[in-house]
């Protein structure tokens, strides 16, 4: 009978196909030094499980799992179907991706497979259902890992196969070609169908290929990774019952291709893969915000972080190292944003192959090594916190998030190239972190019920019900920050006509009669001093008030920042991106007017948060990002070093604390 | 029976197919609001005018033209066919471009065929024939509009058919194989072809394509692209005699691909789309220079303005928009450089597809709107100013520009890729109209008699004829500026020998040994306190003196301007690229000597023109780019506030005038 | 019966075919003018030679070789299959290469060809068999030239010829499939073959190729160009006994492709073409590098330059002319590290085609230009110093050298992409030579015994025997200089575990835990005040001294720079990029520990170096690169100048000598 998940997971992708058969016995002697309590199998084993067409080879697989399960850890147990094997591609050559441009996708590296491919499915699930009767039942087993990053490297594939189903698609949403050529606006550029034959994916073209095409072809590119999942979760579901399935979604830095808010509800445990984004001496920011954002995926319950690294990877530039404390911090991060469990990839650094340079628990160096003190110092610390899995975040702000508003906000022939989806959400997230405020982020359809304040940014495209749940909410009380480029098409790309943004006018009592972008690089100024960059619009005030208006640039007199008393709440607008300095200030003067209270007074290089459990229980979780100690006004009992503190909790450069907090 | 152009025609593409019918009755109402006279219908309307092969559906199409004949409108009418729809390119993707790597380019975007398909031919006359015998009388038709932008996605294409063309387009040049041998220089490389048989388009190759082949292509291509346009003409002439028939150019900024000085004795009105380019703080004097080359290339006779925007487009990577007054600034620019009508893309801002962020005259925010306001402006100073229709510009300057020599400057493997062909050109006319003096660009096979001062920048290329014909002009009087890059080779891009530059080197006095071309960066001085960049030479005097020499780089010592008596004129050479402020400096020394007298006294920010007429009347044009009052003497009516000038005309900041002067 | 190659050779390719038969005259004639004594013929006349299959055209050739005979100059011949004609590829487009991305390759440039073809094979030997057959005994003819810089432009096709061919290498490689799944480590990313057949190039794909393939498919690459060789070699040594075999390499800048050290055992006579890379101010320091690595490639032997130029080229972004000067200076340092003849592409600049900007010895301008007037007195100088020919370098310091190491440290996914294989073995040159200390570039294979002081740059991959040679060699007595990124992997580019660096942790007496790249353009200080750039590493001593320290960056006070003494002598590690100045104090210092005694003493801008003969004679090549004279302490009888020194030789700016020493 497989296991419940570990309380709090700790492990990583084990991969021992790579090593002799005595590197195995030490591989598990050392997980259970550091208290590995459960590991990822045969996510890149396709190969090897199937080494020709239906012939299975599992013997191998057989002992490390029982290796495993001996030394009481347990595993989550992959399809194995990530990648398949040279010979299945040899076979069937039309299941390889096609770039854009006609260009086709070797064999060679990873998830080469066209993820329409009816050969690649047939072939996946004869594995998955094989899998699925061998193990189903293994007492080891605590999860199910299907494929691994679907759609990491071939998310959008224009082959004929793709293209078939496409118009398969197509056919789905619309019923008939006349609800399709409404949607896309082909009466224009002399694009209209006659029959759904006609059409293709957004393929290399001689002008911009039609928006709304190109927005339904990541629709239906998402959909059918998604499918693909589906697919193997229901043999799983019907063969290994009462074993929960996931997939690791990839929620970090610029992944765009999948809609995981779509995703989320077909999985029975959402779990994430996250890797630092080295170029930037930052990079902790971001993880907070992409942490923040799984949660919201997963609907505030807690999720699994299924890969991140020691330290450094392989497939930036340049891979920058883990500094020491780093790798804790990190973790710690993850945990406090609502994870409860900690993978990696991978246990041990690779000898051979792509790679070989990503770090390990056990790195090449091997167990004489910081690094390895470090993976035996989280197992532990791991082991003191174990109390705090299944809290939840309990919010009063939430910035809006859509990846459909993403691919929307950033299709060519627009305004401006530098209007860039993420870029404000970053902003924005970041300036109400630095309050010692948490956080949701959540769909724009979501239940909007409790938060105090609602920030929107660059949400290009909107439907009619969620711009009407945001009305509601701010009728209701709240506070709302919209930005520039927010609410200006319907879900088929669309404008709203009369006035932009035309879904928040009447909230945000305004008008934009027209955008005026700025140059590339240039700036403007605004009345209260502050700077903006890249945008700004010729706007009229109609029941709102201005806040700041620009002194110098395309729209001088014109407000850049405005406010509009709606129902019991505000509607703010702003109309330029402003220098970080000025969207902290004004995210300070947001919550202020929101009345959120902080879960710590806020520091430079303190990141806060608070979970908080269903009996009433509640950690603090600190992180000090900097090179100074600091005093934390907290009371409680610190789990990372199990002292109590009844005043001040004084943090050491680099350091963290979860603290459980007294109660009131 | 079909009616006459307006005298000064004010309108734009009108496509109601994006719209309900009851939008099409506001757009007629404000048409006539604004005072719009000519009107481009069916540009983009195959798809919707022939759904199915060879059945046509004209109904929507006869109402919207009796509708704007109802309210006394002009049709601009086009014959639908620079987009093919969806079902002719399934049925024959053969049609399809292809690029110089092989990668087809797919249906999705617009202009998306190859121009010398006959497949496509056949079907563009059939419905242009269909076009002709329907609307070829009708009362509304003023002008026949062929396709659209022929060019502008699709110039080059290297699919199979285009190497079939090619080699039939190389028969006709060549003759014998052999001709083409001795042209290409396939002597060397191994490139010798036994056969019209073995010859291809210059597709990616493993080093650089021979040049000569990659000059014909572009040629060949220019040509296919007018014979598509010719066919189409010749049906028009036909079945709908007596109404002109055009092709919007598209001399602009960067556009080379077409030879529009070979097209426009092919068109009975020579029209042109210009857009502003977004990026350049300055990109008014890009507008001056592009509309006097389309004023060239026309012969000097007025043309019409096909398309411009109202504000900011789409397709630029920041798209800034026009600020208040600069539409009117630009538009006077046009008149005032030889337009006789100026129209818009698009009527009405479209709500769906790739240009719904492109500016109309109608915007999204519909008509209560500042735009709005400056489009019904616009339309009632055009009728003020009609009386200058049909007058011409008048100057003693030309500037010699030659497509063919810009495709062979810019060929590979070359000196150095930072010769470019409108560095030069651009820079040497903004000096000139600074100086308030007036320049006509044109072709150098002209007749440049009458001509003070000639420019000629880069001009790689040139016949044997075209220099005789400098020469003479020398001769006979004239002042002539040669600059580094031009008379190297002849028409087959065969180094004319002996010392550079070959063409000119009689005419100049002087004798090129080497290049020494300045690495990326790099300044040479010249003993004028002048300041050189891209360029140097190793120039030997053979009878010209030495004006100004570089004192470093890497021919110091040697001259870098020089002066050469020639029969009664003179003849200038400069061999490195001066900065503006040199540049400046250069072209008041020039216009003094060749005693060249300005429109009005030159003034900062001022542009200035005259239009004359046949009848001795004459309009000075003035602009004023700057953001303080000029005050300009002219005397006369200014036709735009409606007030006469007796002494000094005050131009408010930003402000224009369009005087018709007093008599002599 | 042929002739001996011409003590030191001068001439270049002359291609005759371009031009009518008036000028070959006068070609010869001037080729006597200037003392040319041996010119390349035939290299791009296969279209000519074969104008149709099988049918030959030798007339013109004859004509040609007689021409050249009766002045008395030698012929170096082309066997005229560099680049195949028009009607082979039409006959057999499956011999064009493929890109990566499955991109065709047309002609219309040159060398277009994929190197596995057997059509190619079989066309070339045809031709090359008809040419020895038909000028093997010619009595001009001293040096078989087969095709030209094999790999120029073709180095690597991706076709389905070439995929057969790399299975078949690999067959050769591994023996069977096992050894290929090891050696390339595919039992990750489900990359296990079953068969050879499933086994493809790495052609574009979804992710990073397997590495090993990579690196596989390069060494396959390398080997098919020099087959095609080999090929042509052995007909000529069959047909034409006596006459040596030689192919220009490219040994220059970036040419990566080929590995010459594999190649050199094969030709009679190294021979390779070098041109200088314009934009860098300090080319020459380049061409000093590459001289010296050809030297090493030809094992020390004096080798031919067949190509350089006399001054521009065409095909570099800016091609800045040589000054005067300029061209003697690039020569002499030719000479001074080890050519035997100075060749030059090409007698006379082409009039027409892709190559007529590059410069030739009779240029554009013709005889009555300096740049002539330096060919005639190169010419004279050439004949001054005949005595060298022969004579050999003998140096005290060795650059360890190896292009698959290069292949293999510029692989993706690794830690850092700034690391850049010739980076620090050019700064490493070119700070010995600054102090007059000449080096030997070699294989890690070779021979180190005599070395004073080894250096080795960033040499990623070793192989065991490799790596112990060096050690042998420091535990005899030398000095050596290992930098990061070398000895990590084995020729399988597999890790070599238990801590960096692998392969020479032993001898540096080190142990490396974990690389810590920096970011771009981040900075590091050391405490002895020099900078680092691009990568640290946490470094512990394991019997090393620490020299240098970081003061910051990721690993503060971790050594950066240390000394191991191992059995007589000292393993020095370098684990940052120091700037160039600091690198330059580290070679001094190095250089004093080795006991190295300079040519002559160091000077800036002077280069210098000594070539030996047999018996005893030796020669002091003297370049001074600066705008100052310098005054050199050598004894002895310049032959340049033709004028004796006892003390101090004055070397005027700019200006060479060649002294013939003193003995001792």
């Amino acid at each position: 009978m497989p296991s419940a998940l570990p309380t709090l997971a700790f492990g990583g992708d084990y991969n021992p196909e790579q090593w002799p058969r005595h590197v195995w016995e030490d591989d598990v002697r050392l997980m259970s030094e550091a208290g590995v309590n459960l590991v990822t199998v045969g996510v890149f084993s396709w190969a090897l499980l199937e080494p020709r067409p239906g012939q299975f080879s599992f013997g191998w697989l057989d002992d490390v799992i029982d290796l495993i399960h001996a030394a009481g850890i347990k595993v989550d147990l992959a399809t194995a179907t990530a990648s398949p094997p040279p010979w299945l591609t040899r076979l069937h050559p039309e299941m390889l991706p096609v770039r854009m441009d006609g260009t086709t996708l070797w064999p060679g590296g990873r998830q080469g497979f066209c993820p329409s491919s009816p050969v690649y499915r047939e072939h996946a699930l004869r594995l998955c259902r094989a899998m699925a009767e061998r193990y189903g039942g293994h007492d080891a087993l605590a999860l199910w890992h299907v494929s691994n990053e679907l759609g990491c490297h071939n998310a959008l594939c224009y082959c004929d196969v793709s293209a078939q189903a496409f118009r398969d698609w197509l056919v789905a949403r619309y019923g008939d070609v006349d609800g399709l050529n409404d949607a896309w606006g082909t009466a224009f550029w002399s694009q209209h169908y006659g029959s759904f034959d006609e059409v293709l994916p957004p393929r290399a073209a001689t002008a911009f290929p039609n928006p709304t095409q190109q927005l339904d072809f990541r629709r239906f590119s998402s959909d059918q990774l998604l499918a693909n999942f589906v697919a193997e979760r229901d043999v799983l579901h019907e063969l290994s019952p009462g074993v929960p399935v996931t997939t690791n979604f990839m929620i970090m830095a610029n992944t765009r291709e999948m809609d995981y808010f779509a995703w989320a509800p077909e999985v029975d445990l959402v779990s994430n893969d996250h890797y630092v984004t080295a170029a930037d001496p930052e990079g902790h920011r971001e993880l907070a915000f992409s942490a923040d954002l799984v949660r919201g995926v997963a609907g505030g319950r807690p999720w699994l972080l299924m890969e991140q690294s020691t330290s450094a990877v392989n497939w930036q530039p340049r891979n920058v190292a883990k500094r020491p404390g780093e790798l804790l911090r990190n973790c710690v991060q993850h945990l406090a944003h609502g994870a409860d469990g900690l993978l990696f990839f991978q246990w041990r650094a690779s000898r051979a192959g792509a790679e070989k340079f990503h770090a390990g628990l056990v790195p090449h160096a091997g167990t004489e090594s910081r690094l390895w003190r470090e993976v035996v110092e989280l197992g532990a610390t791991l082991g003191r916190i174990q109390e705090i899995a299944g809290s939840r975040a309990d919010n009063d702000v939430a910035i809006l998030f859509d990846w459909q508003a993403w691919w929307g906000c950033e299709l060519d022939s627009h305004p401006s190239e530098d209007v860039r989806y993420l870029d404000l959400a970053h902003a924005l997230h970041r300036a109400v972190l630095d309050q010692g405020v948490g956080v949701d982020v959540v769909h724009p359809d979501s239940d909007l019920t409790g938060y105090r304040l609602i920030l929107v940014p660059t949400l290009y495209s909107v439907t009619d019900a969620a711009a009407a749940r945001l009305e509601a909410a701010v009728a209701r009380g709240a506070t709302a920050l919209v930005t520039y480029f927010s609410g200006i098409v319907d879900e088929h790309d669309h404008i709203r006509l009369g006035g932009y943004p035309g879904a928040y006018r009447d909230l945000l009592g305004i008008r934009v009669e027209e955008f005026t972008p700025l140059r590339e690089g240039e700036r403007v100024h605004l009345d209260d001093g502050s700077v903006g960059a890249v945008w700004s619009e010729d706007l009229q005030l109609a029941g709102a008030e201005a806040v700041a208006t620009y002194v110098d640039g395309p729209v001088p007199g014109v407000p850049a920042l405005t406010r509009n008393t709606y129902g019991d709440g505000s509607a703010w607008y702003l109309a330029t991106r402003l220098e970080q300095t000025a969207i902290d200030a004004l995210a300070e003067r947001l919550l202020a007017e929101a009345n959120v209270t902080p879960v710590v007074p806020p520091a430079a290089d303190l990141e806060a948060a608070r979970r908080r459990a269903p009996d009433g229980r509640s950690w603090v979780f600190l992180v000090n990002h900097g090179d100074e100690p600091l005093d934390v006004p907290v009371a409680g009992l610190d789990l990372v070093s199990a002292r109590r503190t009844d005043g001040l909790l004084r943090l050491a450069a680099g350091s963290v604390a979860v603290v459980e907090e007294d109660g009131p």
